[in-house]
Formats: structure tokens, C-alpha cells, sequence
């Protein structure tokens, strides 16, 4: 008979181990297990760039080690552990030295997260062909980089700027290839171009509306080859954006969604009974369309699975959905959205009006002052705000967190307009650049 | 018979010059005169501490020369003109020069502002006794400042803290006073502590709990008295708090609110015909406690400004009301706060929960991450948030604008914990303080 343990989490990133612990902290006594497949828990995968880019180093990547899990909170992890099979209250996994190990469950938690995209073409499987997910992603690519001098970057989405900008940092030759005619497609094509010229500025090749469609080498990459021309590099880092992991949840028979990601309702249980989805690999709501969406970012992740964690330790909490509020820096400019774009908008069938506003992050006589340049969204009909886009030299993150609040909360521009953000000389002009967007834009909407 | 203009606006500040520019955008036809005691309009009172720290040019105070406003919008702007007399429909101005002028006029906005609240006593008129309202004082203070050493700021408030700061990188030696038992009587005393604390940090000697009780000097003064002990000085900043200019109000027979600041409805009509406030000089709804208060702010004051012009243009624009978010640097600190005290709080029939959280601004693998301390407020009984007060060495602008938002929508420490903030390595950890501090207001609340 296998053992029985009352809640098993399958993924031990920030989903997993968040619910993990909620449901020890709200019931010490119920046995909960985490499978990992990697050899780390809780680790800041966000960090890797600025890792590979020399700022930040390799054992602090780790937010917790590994004991304060176990020993302080109780939780079995089984790292380097693979869930081979899920049915319904049973579960195998094979660990690393190929032992099996099975379980009896109550409730199970999908935290599977999300996988990168491959990118399919011949060569993909060069070694030097980096793609980063895991902590061991990492230091395989820091073996690979540092005998390379020319490194491209497949995929201009937040990981690929960041990307771009800590191998220039660490001293490499980077050519950035996008297959769309923008970078970051979560921004407006005006507010991406603002990012792009920073990465030209700053010695990126930026190569646009280009396709990857081979990867040359011996062993090793040697060169890419595109529908516009062939270039030499020693390296290749593959960005092309992220993919719900829903293999075991399609073991189970769980439904999915439109968006590929995990269906759940706002307790986060899915379809099966029992079984919980929480983290990149499941949808919330979006509380500017109303409907399910996809949003695999860390802080959404980090509440899904303290929401999980309630609910399978018995509470009836709701996860209320999220608007998509990402920030990034690249080289020197900040850069901020949340909310529709105004395509999305146009798609999910909103009439949007946008402005695009020029202001400054402090008093016109304070010293330091950056350019910000915001650009608001907002529904002609109702005026409410759909989205916000702001990119600048700093202070965007202030900016951004109050668009989000504004947005989330189904604030019309008006309303925007009269928000009591903070105002000081070293902070802010007097009238603040999100204000002054919310006014022009409310004068559009009005005329 | 005096000539008729359509609109006067009494004081020159943020709100006066934002309601006269925007009548004249609505209703280019109208005349719109402007009177201003001072030389100047539309100057950057906020920036006076900076200029006097040298950080800051005299002529960059000015945010627009006078010419934009006379020129470019057509107002009728009259500086170093004194209103001495004002009745319905009749207004009688003094110019520096001594010639007296009358208008007729259909609408009067009021928009005086507040004036420093004088200390009251023996020696407060002796030279060197300083005060900051205009530019005119700014410059006065400059000129007494190249011959002082050690300088006394009494009041410890937000201009006495920037100027003590200001001082001290002016090459001062900084003596602040403060007759309560603790620096910014807006935050609650276990963050105003660490106000303190930086102050002290970097040299201000701090007395709190200290009553001012007399200033000695032959023409200058020389020496302050307090209720503790004698302090030998070469200059003494009066910074004791402002008070609403009413007086013109008064004349007219307009009423007061509570606070002693001009009552208004939310078209920001007063109770006499024709008669509209704005700014520092009247009243606004708290958002929080639903009641009028008075928010001697800034950005509080542009936008009521905006909303008078709007009104005094024929439309029917309404003043929400305000929160009363403030923020400002203290040397190496920010300091932000929005709603209420906890103190206020209790005073207003709540029943405040709080919590103090500390966090750090940036991931803890990216280097340069400082120290944040979030306090927040609850309501017991429904959970709503009704204050923040962060502190901390970066950030603080972007958490209170978001509690700002939230706390202006009612939201409750639910809500709060589930913004959907932004979250990047550089700016944030991927649990934001804020967030961290609604959840653990939260479970206190549930507890």
C-alpha cells in the first residue's frame, strides 16, 4: 500500500511552495508533499539574467534553502523527484537515481508552471543552445558564455531585454532576433519602439520581423540563419515566450481553457474533484475583460498558490484574477504596462481611445529629472481605463501601480485624473505625469 | 464706473492660475484678471528648502514666465496687487506702486491660499527671523543664510524637515525644534521615529517635546529660549505649520468649515452667489472619514483649480475630494502617507487595526535593495483600509500611490493584498512590501 499523504503540490516554484506552506502554517498537522522535478525549490527565476549579466550571483538566486522548508515548515519536498503518473488519489514519481516512490492523496495542487517555447528548427539541438527555466539552465549557460563572444537572442519578450542587456553588461556582442515587427509585444508598437531604440543605443543588434529558420554548427552553434541573412555567433539563447505545463494535468482529465492554460473556478479547484491548479500552468480572470486569460507572472503565481494553499487547508478563499501589470528595466529606461494594449482592446471588443503623453519624473527645478512617457487607454463609451503603458528614465513603477489599482477597480480616466498620488520635488512635478495622461485623455474622450 | 471682467481670481498659486488658464481654454472670450500680492505666479513654492540646499536655481521656481499666462492664454494678470476690499459683483485692488484699481465682476474664484502660522513670541520680528511662503522670502532667506553658521528650524513638519536637510547640505549646523513628542505629526510616532532617526543621522541635533518660548537678539537674532534651555543661533527658520488665508472670504460674508478653511459644495461654490474657493484656502471631502477637510497640498489645490475653472466656464465639474497622500525625502529617506493616522483614526469613530511590516525595495539578489517599513491601517470591523505610512531608502513613491488608489476606493486589506502590483528584480521582490503587509494585516484581522 502506498503511503498516504493528505495534499501532494506538483512544482515546487512560487505557486507551489507558497500553497505548500499555507496549508501548514493554517493545519500543522496534515502531511503535504512537494514534487520538483529540479534540484531547487523557491527559486528566483526572474533573477537568472541579472545572474548571467554578473549582478546578482548564483546562491542567492535560492530565496530559501531548502531546510526552512523541510524542517521549519514541515513540508516532505522531494527534489530532483519526476511525477511519472496521476489518477485520481494515487501518484508515482521516479527520483533522480531512478528509485520509484508512489502516494496516496486527498488533494493534489497543479503548480506545474509554464515551459519555455522550443524554437523548431533544424540546429535547435546544438549544444550552445541555451534556453533558462531552472537554476541548472543558469549555470549551464554561464559555462556556455564564457567561451562565447557573439551571442543572439531568439525572442525580444521581457526575458530576451533582459537578456539583451546583461550580456551586453557581461561584455558580450549581442544580436536580439524578434520575429514580430516590435519588440515586447505586451506594449503598444509607439511605446515598444522607445525600448528598442534604448537597446540600439546601448550596442544591441536589433533585428525585426526577422524569422529564425536555422541554427548551424558542428557540435556547437556557430550560426544563425534567418529569412533576411546569416550571422555568426557563439551562442544562442531561445525566448520565444512561455507554455502552460498541463501534461499530467491532461493525465487527470483536467479541462483546460481557451488560453491552453488550466481552467479553475475562483477557489482554484478544477474540474476533478479534489484537484487544485495554481501558479503559471492555470488561468485567472481578467478584470478588464471579465474573462478567463493567462497571466504567467511571479506575483500572480505567489497569491494563486497562497489562494490553493487556503482552500486545501479548508477556507473558502477567492482569487479575485489579475490586469498583467509587468515591469521590466532595459539598460536605462524603465518600463511599465498593465492592463489591454490597445490592440487586445480593439479584439476583445472595446472601442479604445489612447493618448500618448510626454512628462517628467521630478519638479522642473529638482536635478535628475528623467522623461516618462505615458500612454493611457480608456473604453469611448463608459471612459473606463483599460490599459496603461509607461515607459521612462525612472519612477515608472509608481506610475504603473496606481494605473493597475485604477484599472483593477474599473476606474473611468475622470477618476484617474482625480487619484491623490504622492507629489515632492525629488518625486514627482506638481502635476503628476499619470494625472496629466488621465487629463488629456479624459478631454479626447469628452470631445 | 469700474470696468466689468467676467471672472477674478484672487491669488496667483497653483489653484488660481490652473482655474484661470482653464477658463480661458473653455471660454477664450471671457476676461480673466488674476491678482497676486507677490511678484510672482505660478512659482514653485514646494522647491523653496531645494533652492536654499543649492540644489535648485532661483529662476527655475518659476514653472512658466508671465507672459505665458498673459500672452499665450490672455489672462489679466496683476502681481504686486493686493486686494484690499472685495463685495458682490465689486472688487478693489492696491497696486505696489500705491494707485488703487476697481473691477466689476460676475464670478470670483478665492484661491488665497494658506499662510505660515506665525510664531507668537517676544523676538519673532527681529531680523533673521525667517518665514517661507514667496519667492520673495525665499530670496530674503538666501541673503540672511550666507552669514549664518547654525541655523534653528522650528517646527518639524514637512517644510521643516526639508529644510533641515537642505540646510545641512548648505553647510549648516541644523538645531530643529518641534514642541510635540515626535518629528511629522502626519505619521504615527513608531514612523516618525525613524524620521528622526536620519535626521540625527546626519547631524541635525533634534528637539522634540521643546517649546520655543522666546528669541533673543539686538537686531538679530542670536539666541533661541525654549521651555529646556538657551541655543545660540545665527538664523531661525518659522515653520510651525500653515493656516487658510480667509480674510477676503470673510469680507464677503463666505463661510468656514470646521477647519477653519473656506466651506465649499463639490462645484466648489460657496455659499455666496458667484463665489468659488479652491486651493489651500478651502475645504475638500476626506475620502476616508466622508467628511470636509483641508488638504494644504498641492496637487490637491491644481486640481480643485481645474474643477473652479471648469465651474466658473459654465461646465459642471465635480471635485471628488482627497486623501491627503503627501510624500518627501528626508537625506537618505523617503517618506510617504496617505488617509489616516492611526490616531486620527480612532478619533474618527474607527476602530484601527495596524500593522508595521518591514521589507526590502528590490529582489533580495539584485544589488542596491534598501530597507522598506510599511505601516498599515484597518478598519476592525469591515476590513477597509483607512491609512498607509511607508518609509524606507527607495520606492516608497510607487507603494503609496497604490495604497493612495486603494484606500481612495474604499478597498479593504483584502483587496490591498490582492493588487496586482508590478514586480521586477530591479524594483521590487516578487512579494511587494505592501503586499506583504495587507497580508499580514489580514490575518490580523481574521484573527
Amino acid at each position: 500500500m502506498p503511503e498516504k499523504v493528505s495534499v501532494i503540490v506538483v512544482g515546487g516554484g512560487p505557486a507551489g511552495m507558497t500553497a505548500a506552506s499555507r496549508v501548514k502554517r493554517l493545519k500543522p498537522n496534515l502531511r503535504v508533499g512537494v514534487f520538483e522535478r529540479s534540484a531547487y525549490v523557491s527559486y528566483g527565476q526572474c533573477g537568472i539574467p541579472y545572474f548571467l549579466g554578473g549582478l546578482s550571483r548564483f546562491e542567492d538566486l535560492v530565496h530559501y534553502p531548502l531546510r526552512v522548508f523541510t524542517e521549519e515548515r514541515g513540508i516532505e519536498v522531494h527534489v530532483r523527484t519526476e511525477v511519472v503518473e496521476v489518477a485520481p488519489g494515487l501518484l508515482r514519481a521516479r527520483s533522480a537515481d531512478g528509485s520509484e516512490v508512489a502516494y496516496e492523496w486527498d488533494k493534489l495542487l497543479i503548480a506545474t508552471g509554464a515551459r519555455p517555447r522550443r524554437l523548431n528548427v533544424p540546429g535547435a539541438e546544438l549544444e550552445g543552445v541555451l534556453t533558462l527555466r531552472t537554476l541548472e539552465d543558469a549555470d549551464r549557460a554561464q559555462r556556455v558564455l564564457a567561451k562565447a563572444r557573439r551571442v543572439a537572442v531568439v525572442g525580444a519578450g521581457y526575458i530576451g531585454v533582459e537578456l539583451a542587456e546583461n550580456l551586453t553588461r557581461a561584455g558580450k556582442e549581442v544580436v536580439l532576433f524578434e520575429i514580430l515587427p516590435q519588440v515586447m509585444p505586451t506594449l503598444d508598437p509607439e511605446m515598444a519602439r522607445l525600448v528598442e531604440e534604448e537597446l540600439r543605443r546601448n550596442g544591441v543588434e536589433v533585428h525585426l520581423g526577422e524569422r529564425v529558420v536555422e541554427l548551424v554548427g558542428e557540435s556547437s552553434v556557430r550560426k544563425v540563419v534567418t529569412d533576411k541573412g546569416e550571422y555568426s555567433v557563439d551562442a544562442v539563447f531561445t525566448a520565444i515566450g512561455v507554455t502552460p505545463e498541463v501534461e499530467l494535468a491532461k493525465q487527470l482529465g483536467v479541462e483546460l481553457g481557451r488560453t491552453g492554460a488550466i481552467r479553475t473556478d475562483t477557489l482554484l479547484r478544477t474540474n476533478v474533484e479534489g484537484v487544485y491548479a495554481a501558479g503559471d500552468a492555470a488561468e485567472s480572470l481578467n478584470l478588464v475583460t471579465g474573462k478567463p486569460d493567462w497571466f504567467p507572472l511571479a506575483p500572480v503565481a505567489n497569491k494563486m498558490g497562497y489562494v490553493a494553499g487556503s482552500n486545501l487547508a479548508g477556507l473558502a478563499e477567492e482569487f479575485p484574477g489579475a490586469v498583467g501589470t509587468a515591469v521590466t528595466k532595459v539598460f536605462g529606461l524603465e518600463v511599465g504596462r498593465t492592463g489591454l494594449t490597445e490592440r487586445r482592446a480593439r479584439e476583445e471588443g472595446f472601442n479604445p481611445v489612447s493618448v500618448v503623453v510626454e512628462g517628467r519624473s521630478r519638479a522642473g527645478y529638482y536635478p535628475g529629472s528623467a522623461s516618462m512617457t505615458v500612454k493611457l487607454i480608456a473604453d469611448a463609451e463608459a471612459g473606463r481605463l483599460l490599459g496603461a503603458q509607461i515607459v521612462g528614465g525612472e519612477g515608472v513603477l509608481a506610475r504603473i501601480n496606481a494605473a493597475a489599482i485604477l484599472i483593477s477597480k474599473g476606474a473611468t480616466a475622470r477618476e484617474a485624473f482625480f487619484s491623490d498620488l504622492g507629489y515632492a520635488p525629488p518625486f514627482a512635478p506638481v502635476w503628476d505625469p499619470l494625472i496629466t495622461a488621465a487629463r488629456v485623455l479624459l478631454g479626447k474622450l469628452r470631445s
